[in-house]
C-alpha cells in the first residue's frame, strides 16, 4: 500500500488538541459523537488507501488529456468519483436538507486530508465543487439551490471557479469577462478563464462553473464584479439537463505536476453568448467569490499537509529499506539500513515535526469555525470567527511552503533514487509546487494576514492569541525536566519575537507599507511555526498526561516537540529580523 | 537571449574578492594577465550565450534516448561540442604540454559557471571529462597520459566515472566490479554500474571510463578498491582507435531533470570480459577516485550557482514584464510591473544575495586551490590546501542546497505560469533537484566536513576562517553608517554561532558522533551562509572604495550584503540551535 491513512495521530489531535468534544456539544452536532467520527475515519481512510491512492501514479503516467473540445481522465478516475459520490463523501459537512451529512468541519478536514494524501489531483475535484457548494449556500437564491445544491452534493454534478483570466491573475480588479441581461434573469456571459481546475472532464454529468464577470454599467475595479452561475449543460425546470451551454473548453495546460487534474482554459460565449443566472446581487461577487476562497484557502492548506504525509511515508518506507554504509558510531560493522543514520533521521524528523505542528494548526482552525458557525453565544462566535480568519492564511500559506521543503526532503532521503521518476518521490516534489501559487500564491496570504487579519483590529486577534500561548508556556514552566524546559525556552523566544513583529506591522503598515510588505512573508512563516511549536507544546503536555496509555507514542509525540522546538522554532530569531527589515531595494528594475 | 553572462559581478569578484592579481603572479599563470582573463571571459561568454544556452530547453523536450545499445544525445549537442572541444575550452586549466592552455582554476571556474547556466545537462559531459583527467593526471603511468590526456583534452573523447553500482550508492566498501589481470598489465573488468553520466553517447569519437573494480586477492571495503581505466573502444599503440570493448549501455534512466544528460546503465565484461589497465597502483583506487570526486564536487557546486543565476535572470525578465496589482504604497493608480512589489522584491533580492555570496566564496576556494598548486613557499601552499579542501565540500553543499530553494523561488514569482512548463522556470526547479544529490549527497559532504575537514585537525582550518572573519568584522565595524553597522552586527553574531560550533564538533565528535553528526548538515549550512556573509562584507567594503567609479553597480553591492545580513545571516542562531541540539530520536522504525 502506497499510503496509511494516520489515524492514530488524527485521532489524538482531534479529541486532545482540537477539542472534538466540545464540537460534538455545539447545537447541529449532537449526532457527531466520538464513536461516529471514528467510524468515518476508518470508512475514509478504508476508501482513500483503497480506492483512490491506486491512482496517483497512474494520473501522472497517464494524465487527462484534451480532444475536440473534451477531456478524457486518468483511467480510473471517472469510476472512483462515482464510489465518492456514492458513500456520501461529498456531502460529509453540507447540510442535510440538501442531502449532506451535517457534520463538523472538524471532522471533515481530517477525511479530506487522507483524500488529498491518496491523490491530490483526484481531490481536486471535490475540493472546488465544496467551494461552489458553499458559495450557493451562502448567496444563492432559493430556487438555485434546490437546482444545484442536491446534485453537487450527491456528487452528480461538480462545480468550479472561474477567476483567472490571462490579464487578471491575482489581481481580480482587472477581470474583463462581461455578463449581458437578456431582461428574463438570465445573462450572456463572455470572456476567456484560464487556470480552470476541472473545468471540462467526463467524471460528471454535469458542471456547474461560478463565474466572475461584470454586467454592462458596473463600476470599475472589484466594485463592479458579479458572480454567476454558467452550467455546462443548461438545466430544465424539472432537473434534467438540457442543451450544451456555449462554455468551451479550448484547451488543458501542460503542467509540472498534478497532471491528472484538468487545468482547463475556458471560452465562454464564442458561440453567442453562455447562458448564465446572477448569484445574489450585481457588483457582489467579489464578496461571495471569498467563501468559495475561503474554503478553498483552507483545502490547500490541507493538501500540502496531505501531500507532505504522503511523501514522508514514503520516505520513512524507502530508508527502513535501504541498507547503506555501517553506522558513524561503529554500533555494527555491516552496512544498517539508513534510518539508522543521524542526517537521514534529522530529515525525517524535520518532515514528520513540521507535518504533526501543521496539521494541529489546522485541525485547531476547523474546530474554530465549527464554533463560529454553530456555538449559541454570538460573542464566542464572533470570537472564534476571528481566530479562524486569522489563521486561514497561516493554514495555506505555512502548510503549503512546508510542503515543498517535505517533499524535496522525500527526494533527498532517497539519494539518487529519488531523482528517477520510476520511483515515485519526484512526483510529490512536482505535484507540490502549485500548492504555494494557486488559491492565492504565499504572498497573497502575506497581505491579507497583515492587512485584513492583523492591522484592521489593531492586533487584537494576533495578541489574543500570543495570549493563549503563553498560557501553554506558563504549563509548561511549570512541568519539571529538561525536555519540557526546552520546548518552554524555544516557545517562549518564539512568541516573544511573533509579538514584536505584531507591534511593528500595526505600527508601520499605514504609515510604511513598503517596509511592512517586505516583511509580510516572514511573519506568516513566523506565526506557521510558532504556532505549530504552540500545538505540539499542547500535544507534549496531553502526551504527557495520557503516557500510561501506550508509552511509545506518546513518547514520541513528546519527542516530536523537543525536536520541532530545537530544529524549527529555532528559526524565530531570522523570522523576526526578516519580518523587520524593511522595504527592499529594488535594484533590477 | 535566454542568459547573459553576469560578466560585470564576475570580474568583480575575481579582482576585488579572488585577488586575481595575485594568481596571476603565481609561478605558471604569469601570460594570465587580467586583458587575458576578460578576453577569455568574453569568449566564454559569448559561446555560452549564443551555443549552448539555446539547446537548453531543446534538451528537456528531447532528452537523449537509448536505442539498442546506443545513445542518441538532444539535437544540436553533437555539433556544439565540437565546437567547445575546437574552441579549447576542455583545456582552459590543463596542462600545455598535453594540449590545455594553463590558465588558472580561478579564470577556469568563471567559464564553467557560463557553461553550466547555459545547460547543466551539456555542461556535465565536460565537467566529468575534466574529473578524469585530473585523475590521469595525478595517478596516470606516462603512457597513459600519452594515450590519453590530448584527446579527452582536445575534446574528441570524453570521460565518465564509475563508481556507483546498485548496491553502493554512497557507500563505495560495497563495491563488487572486479578485475582480473591477464598478465600483460592488461585486466579484465566485470560489473554493473549504475547512474554514470554520459556512460554513452554520440558527442565524440571515444569514451574513456574510469571504473572502481576489485582485484581477485583485494582486502574487503575501501582499502581493496582500484582504478582502471576501461576504454569504449580500445587505443592502438598509434593512439588510433581500435575494437569495441565488452562494456555496453543496457539503459538509460527516466530522471525528474537534466533530461538531456544520459545517465547510463553500464555492463562490463558481459562478452567475456571488458579489457582495462590499472591506474596507479592496485588498492589505491580510492585515493584516486577521490581526486575526481573533489574536482567535481566543487564543479557541481558551481553548477548549483550556475542554475540559480538562470533562474534568477528569468525571473527578474518575467518580473518586469509581468504587470499586476497596484503598489500597496498607493504610488500608482494603475496596476505595475510586479517587480515593485515589496514581496517579488524580497524574493529576488533572496536569490541575488544567495548567488552572490556563493559565487564568492566558491571564485576565492578556487583561487584558493591555485595558491595550494602553485605557490613557491610550501608553507604557504599548505595552508591554501588546508583551506581550499575546508571550502570543498561547504562549495558543494551549500550552493546545491540553495539551488533548491532559488529555483523554487524562481517558480513563485512567475505565479501560476511558473506550472506550465512552457514558461520554462518548472525545468530549472527539476534539473537543480539532483545537485544536493550526485557527487555525494549534502549528508555526506556535511561528513567530510565533520570529519575530515574539522576534527581531524583538531578545528585549526576552522579557526583560521573564523578569525579571518573577525579580520572583516573590524573592517566593517571601524566604517561608519547604519549599512555597515548592520553587516557587522549580523557577520558577528554568525561568527560567533559557527565558532561555538566548531567547538562543539571538536569536543564530541569521538565521544558521541550521533549527536555531532546529526547536526551536521545545519553545521555545513551555517557555514555556507557565514562564509557567504563574510564575503559579501568583503564586498561591501570594496564596492564602497571604488564607489565613485560606478555608484549604481556598487551601490548595489553594498544593499545586496545588507540584505543577506538581515534576511539570510539571520538565520545562524537558528543553525547553531540545529547543529548543538543533538542526536535525534529514532521514531519511525
Amino acid at each position: 500500500m502506497t499510503y496509511h491513512a494516520p489515524l492514530k495521530d488524527m485521532r489524538f489531535i482531534l479529541d486532545a488538541i482540537a477539542s472534538f468534544d466540545a464540537v460534538h456539544g455545539l447545537p447541529g452536532f449532537e449526532e457527531a459523537s466520538w464513536d461516529v467520527a471514528c467510524a468515518v475515519l476508518e470508512e475514509a481512510a478504508k476508501f482513500s488507501e483503497e480506492v483512490v491512492a491506486p491512482l496517483n501514479r497512474v494520473g501522472d503516467l497517464e494524465p487527462s488529456h484534451w480532444s475536440e473540445g473534451a477531456v478524457v481522465t486518468t483511467p480510473g478516475f471517472s469510476d472512483a468519483f462515482r464510489q465518492f459520490g456514492d458513500g456520501g463523501w461529498q456531502g460529509i459537512q453540507h447540510p442535510p436538507p440538501f442531502g449532506g451529512q451535517g457534520l463538523p468541519k472538524l471532522l471533515a478536514t481530517a477525511c479530506q486530508e487522507m483524500l488529498h494524501s491518496a491523490n491530490l489531483s483526484f481531490a481536486l475535484c471535490p475540493m472546488l465543487t465544496d467551494g461552489a457548494i458553499e458559495a450557493l449556500l451562502t448567496a444563492g437564491s432559493d430556487e438555485q439551490k434546490a437546482m444545484f445544491l442536491p446534485k453537487l452534493i450527491s456528487g452528480e454534478w461538480t462545480g468550479t471557479m472561474n477567476l483567472t483570466e490571462p490579464q487578471a491573475g491575482s489581481d481580480l480588479a482587472a477581470v474583463r469577462a462581461r455578463a449581458e441581461p437578456l431582461g428574463d434573469g438570465t445573462y450572456k456571459v463572455f470572456g476567456t478563464k484560464i487556470f480552470i481546475t476541472y473545468g471540462e472532464h467526463d467524471m460528471a454529468d454535469n458542471i456547474v462553473h461560478l463565474v466572475l464577470a461584470r454586467t454592462p454599467a458596473a463600476p470599475d475595479g472589484v466594485k463592479g464584479i458579479s458572480l454567476f452561475i454558467v452550467p455546462k449543460f443548461l438545466v430544465n425546470a424539472n432537473g434534467s439537463t438540457g442543451a450544451r451551454n456555449d462554455v468551451h473548453c479550448v484547451s488543458i495546460e501542460h503542467k509540472l505536476g498534478i497532471k491528472a487534474s484538468p487545468t482547463a482554459v475556458l471560452q465562454f460565449g464564442d458561440h453567442g453568448g453562455a447562458i448564465g443566472t446572477l448569484v445574489g446581487e450585481e457588483n457582489r461577487g467579489l464578496e461571495y467569490m471569498f467563501i468559495m476562497m475561503n474554503s478553498a484557502r483552507f483545502a490547500v492548506g490541507m493538501q500540502g499537509i496531505a501531500v507532505s504525509e504522503r511523501a514522508y511515508q514514503q520516505a520513512v518506507t524507502y530508508a527502513r529499506e535501504r541498507v547503506q554504509s555501517r553506522p558513524v558510531d561503529g554500533s555494527a560493522c555491516e552496512a544498517v539500513a539508513i534510518i539508522h543514520h543521524p542526517d537521514v533521521k534529522r530529515m525525517l524528523m524535520t518532515m514528520r515535526s513540521l507535518i504533526e505542528g501543521a496539521r494541529a494548526v489546522a485541525y485547531v482552525a476547523a474546530a474554530t469555525s465549527d464554533a463560529a458557525h454553530s456555538h449559541p453565544d454570538e460573542t464566542v462566535r464572533k470570537q472564534n470567527q476571528a481566530v479562524y480568519e486569522f489563521l486561514v492564511p497561516i493554514v495555506k500559506g505555512w502548510s503549503t511552503e512546508l510542503s515543498i521543503d517535505v517533499t524535496s526532503l522525500c527526494v533527498q532521503v532517497h539519494g539518487g533514487m529519488g531523482f528517477i521518476e520510476e520511483t515515485g518521490a519526484a512526483q510529490h516534489y512536482r505535484d507540490a509546487r502549485i500548492l504555494p501559487i494557486y488559491e492565492g500564491t504565499t504572498a497573497i496570504q502575506a497581505n491579507d494576514l497583515v492587512g485584513r487579519k492583523t492591522v484592521r483590529d489593531g492586533g487584537a486577534a494576533a495578541r489574543a492569541l500570543c495570549a493563549s500561548i503563553a498560557e501553554t508556556e506558563a504549563a509548561l514552566g511549570k512541568h519539571g525536566g529538561a525536555a519540557f524546559a526546552t520546548v518552554h525556552a524555544h516557545l517562549a523566544k518564539g512568541r516573544a519575537a511573533l509579538e514584536t513583529v505584531v507591534e511593528f506591522v500595526v505600527a508601520n503598515a499605514k504609515s510604511d507599507p513598503n517596509a511592512v510588505f517586505a516583511g509580510s512573508v516572514p511573519y506568516l512563516k513566523l506565526c506557521g511555526i510558532v504556532f505549530s511549536g504552540w500545538q505540539l507544546g499542547r500535544a507534549m503536555l496531553a502526551a504527557d498526561a495520557r503516557r500510561a496509555d501506550d508509552p511509545a507514542f506518546y513518547d514520541a509525540k513528546i519527542a516530536t516537540a523537543v525536536f520541532f522546538a530545537q530544529h524549527i522554532l529555532s528559526q524565530s530569531f531570522g523570522l523576526r529580523e526578516a519580518s523587520l527589515a524593511g522595504d527592499v531595494p529594488n535594484l533590477m528594475i
